[in-house]
């Protein structure tokens, strides 16, 4: 038997063009010569289609589409994830579904159990879980159908869950154990993947068939990384990541485990990947091409025009630079250096005009009191008003700037540098910005290496540095870790040997700008906690602030 | 018996000040010479604690300070809502929990069964739900505990759920029904929550004693309206909203059915009162007093204007008048009247030069393309950014003004007059607005009447009116709550009776701004169906759009 995956990238709520795209997979694996063709999870509606989810409208365009496709099973069986209408009036109204089609006939529909409800995941907002199970025979085969959570329960010692459901399965005596998933990346994500696969087909001593989405989703981005392992626990095939791909297996090579092939995981890289992918499905899926983005002459916006550059091409990306009087001589060498190294388009537009504008404008009201942050975020706002009028009259989406650490700790200006529809680097530490840097240039200049190694600074007032009200990166991003990551508290982190007033200021710094980050776009995630839909907290607590 | 219903305005995550709360009303109860002392649920660390309830040490806060009320229960039994440690591994960490103190122990722990999942409520993210049930012994009586939701799936009719609590407890004999709740406000939910409380008091023949918080904690507002049901289902008492308040109730009198008193229910009225309350407790649990607010001489800057000198006092509400080159003579004078009215400090600040100053800069790149939407949009990020340094420099929270027929259809300028903090009206169709200031002015004109009745118009070129490019809005509303609260889809609101051509516009409209809701303040909500965290829709998705 020849089981083919596809891994595929779906765009949310696009019925007709996922259909499309799952029809030219199923014409590639009957060239392929594949007896199954394997789909992700939810593949015809996207993943997270979220509240969509909630419309009967579209729950009847997805079983339109079932329909449509049933019609191209004559000579393949065709596996895929979907919603499904729970037949009885209790509990929730849809099951998280895996359907197997062949022959024009829907075959068999397993239902998800394990339905993930924390961080970006909020499956039992949907779905009900299920009970029941069962194994669908092809070819003198018996095949168990998994999705996704359901084989991350292994031996039931993932602590969020009471069932483990291929020990239910089990005594159906099943064959082969295929997964539909739709698991997203983050840079430690493709290990622990494989290491559920292993040992599933290790415990279960089956042939273990994988498949994931790959592509981003706004800010959900999904690697692929589809795996086979064989029985036993031997990975047989880790496949490409940030790619789509259609690729077959012959189940008796599988079973008798005769390859082992893996990608290579290197932290840096795979962020940068999935970031470029990220920005690319971003613009793609909303119908753009082009980007705006202010250039400083600082990394963080280095790094985020080289990827956006990456993702687009130079010429798509559009650089602003906008000197203030408090910017450095080398603030606009260093971005013009960048722009000429990409060769890309850029306009200079100094701002202390504009500046002066407000100030005198406010000066019947604001008197002689000090020059203060007020008038620094002043500055980030006229450039914000500017790149947003670029933006608005060209039709470039403005990429946002920050990185993780300023996000983390309020660190921008709301509505100034914090403008933009996408947040390249919201996801990624100051130091790991550093390591994109070097990573990015490390077949050649593209950043320029000033850019790098001078100190950071936001140059909103006379020689100042980020050093001057903050911690340096490298210990700012451990305590950050520590609080966001891994959901340390004050006494823990201190107990690790951090400084307990720099702690306690940093944990209150995070709680108390909430606020600013509800209001900033969404961030390309990377990490296992990323700011946004996965990290929700409130606005009004009082709790370490 | 005599039951003490403490209904309550908690801060989450602020231990400390809810159990300081709690101590008074400990206090005020023995005064009643109660009995019982009944809470809201999570009532010690506020509702909802979001992912704080993902950090330990925000668990053993919670138990540390249950263990500082037990000193408090010699006298007097205490009944309120925790997290509690599910002490198996299996299963998440923690059940959503009604405690029963006395004498100094926990006497009895009941675990939520139900737990809500849909809307703004995340319950199963960080609960494990309960399956076992029991009562406590108290003075002779059998008292069944529940929290909240738990009493929501009457003979299970309820189709989000498969079992149905108080069905479970009954074979145990209680005598008296305990419901620790938080149950947000929406302009219908109170006659909702008095049959709910009726229905249960009928089916089970027994009297039901439920308690509710109230409070804003960020857009949720609880409104209070504790219920004191009657055996046969016979109102007792509907306790006051939007206030605190500690009653005390003679079980005797409660199970004769001696009286029945009900709140009045007016639907503006309620969402008047909502907003304010959102607006006090939003700027006094930040430990704010001051709000700066555009005034356009509109209706929604004006009704979000009353409202909030009416939550904080007119003299720490600050207008600011900012007049283009577009604005029409009467806008200045409207806003003008509007201030004097509610005696409130203004400035007048024109934004012509400053509009100038960017279109100078703007030239070189922009040449001599047409006016359009560009231009408009830098009027209102002028403005945003007057009105943000303004906040900046005086230590005002800036109150976004626009309401949710703009909302959804993304009629506004993203870091223009989208700006602020709080959305006041951001869940308030333009119809119910009008409705609003008509309330408001039931006893004198507060809001010009000119400001009422002139069309609406964003005055951003020349002659410009919103049924330039929006339909009536009394047509709008209709289409948008079909979409938004009832999650009807194109082909059910046409076959309602509206404009294929404009149902299909308006739903698209909806789903494209996406992007703009995403960085737009929290609205308090006031529907069963607001923007922001109960309606999570993806960005990039492609669905009737």
């Amino acid at each position: 038997m020849r089981i083919c995956l596809a891994q595929l990238n779906y765009h949310i709520g696009n019925f007709e063009s996922n259909f499309q795209k799952m029809l030219d997979a199923i014409h590639e694996a009957k060239l392929q010569k594949a007896d199954i063709v394997v789909f992700g999870e939810l593949a015809l509606t996207g993943y997270p289609p979220r509240d969509f989810l909630e419309f009967e409208d579209f729950i009847q365009r997805s079983e339109e589409y079932i329909q449509k496709l049933l019609a191209h099973t004559a000579d393949v069986a065709v596996v895929l994830g979907a919603p499904s209408i729970n037949p009885v009036p209790e509990g929730k109204d849809l099951y998280n579904s895996a359907y197997f089609l062949h022959e024009g006939k829907i075959q068999f529909v397993q239902h998800k159990t394990l339905l993930p409800t924390y961080d970006i995941f909020d499956e039992y907002r949907y779905f009900e879980p299920n009970h029941s199970f069962g194994v669908v025979s092809f070819k003198g085969k018996k095949i168990a159908l998994t999705v996704c959570e359901d084989i991350w329960n292994i031996g039931n010692e993932n602590p969020l869950y009471v069932t483990c459901p291929m020990d239910e399965i089990m005594p159906l005596g099943p064959d082969i154990i295929i997964n539909v998933s739709a698991s997203p990346f983050d840079h430690n994500h493709a290990n622990e993947r494989l290491s559920i696969v292993s040992q599933n087909a290790k415990r279960y001593n089956l042939p273990v068939f994988y498949v994931n989405h790959v592509g981003a989703q706004t800010e959900v981005i999904f690697d692929g990384g589809s795996v086979v392992s064989s029985p036993g626990g031997r990975i047989f095939k880790e496949m490409v990541y940030f790619e789509e791909a259609i690729e077959t297996f012959e189940l008796d090579d599988v079973v008798a485990g005769s390859q082992n092939i893996e990608q290579e995981k290197n932290k840096i890289a795979l962020i940068h990947d999935a970031i470029v992918l990220g920005i690319k499905d971003y613009f793609k899926k909303l119908g753009f091409t082009k980007a705006i983005l202010g250039l400083s002459g600082g990394i963080d916006s280095a790094v985020t025009c080289a990827l956006a550059a990456r993702a687009l091409g130079g010429e798509n990306v559009m650089g602003m630079l906008m000197p203030s009087q408090f910017s450095s001589g080398h603030s606009v060498d260093d971005a013009r250096a960048l722009a000429e190294n990409i060769g890309m388009p850029y306009h200079i537009v100094t701002i202390q005009e504009l500046f002066d504008s407000f100030e005198s404008k406010l000066k019947p009201m604001f008197k002689d009191l000090p020059f203060n942050v007020t008038e620094e975020n002043i500055q980030a706002r006229c450039r914000g008003v500017l790149l947003m009028a670029m933006s608005n009259k060209f039709g470039h989406i403005l990429l946002n700037t920050s990185n993780k650490s300023e996000m983390a700790v309020g660190y921008g200006t709301l509505y100034g540098d914090l403008c933009g529809g996408l947040s390249v680097l919201g996801d990624v530490y100051k130091m790991d910005v550093f390591a994109l840097a070097k990573y990015i240039n490390k077949d050649g200049e593209v950043i320029p290496l000033n850019s790098i190694e001078k100190p950071p600074s936001a140059e909103l007032r006379p020689n100042q540095k980020d050093s001057d009200s903050l911690p340096d990166y490298a210990v700012l991003d451990k305590i950050l870790k520590l609080y966001i990551e891994d959901r340390k508290g004050p006494k823990e982190i201190i107990a690790l040997g951090h400084e307990a007033a720099l702690v306690k200021r940093i944990l209150r710094l995070v709680n108390i700008n909430e606020f600013k980050r509800y209001q900033t776009a969404p961030a390309l995630r990377v990490s296992n906690k990323a700011f946004g839909m996965g990290r929700r907290m409130p606005i009004v607590g009082k709790y370490l602030s």
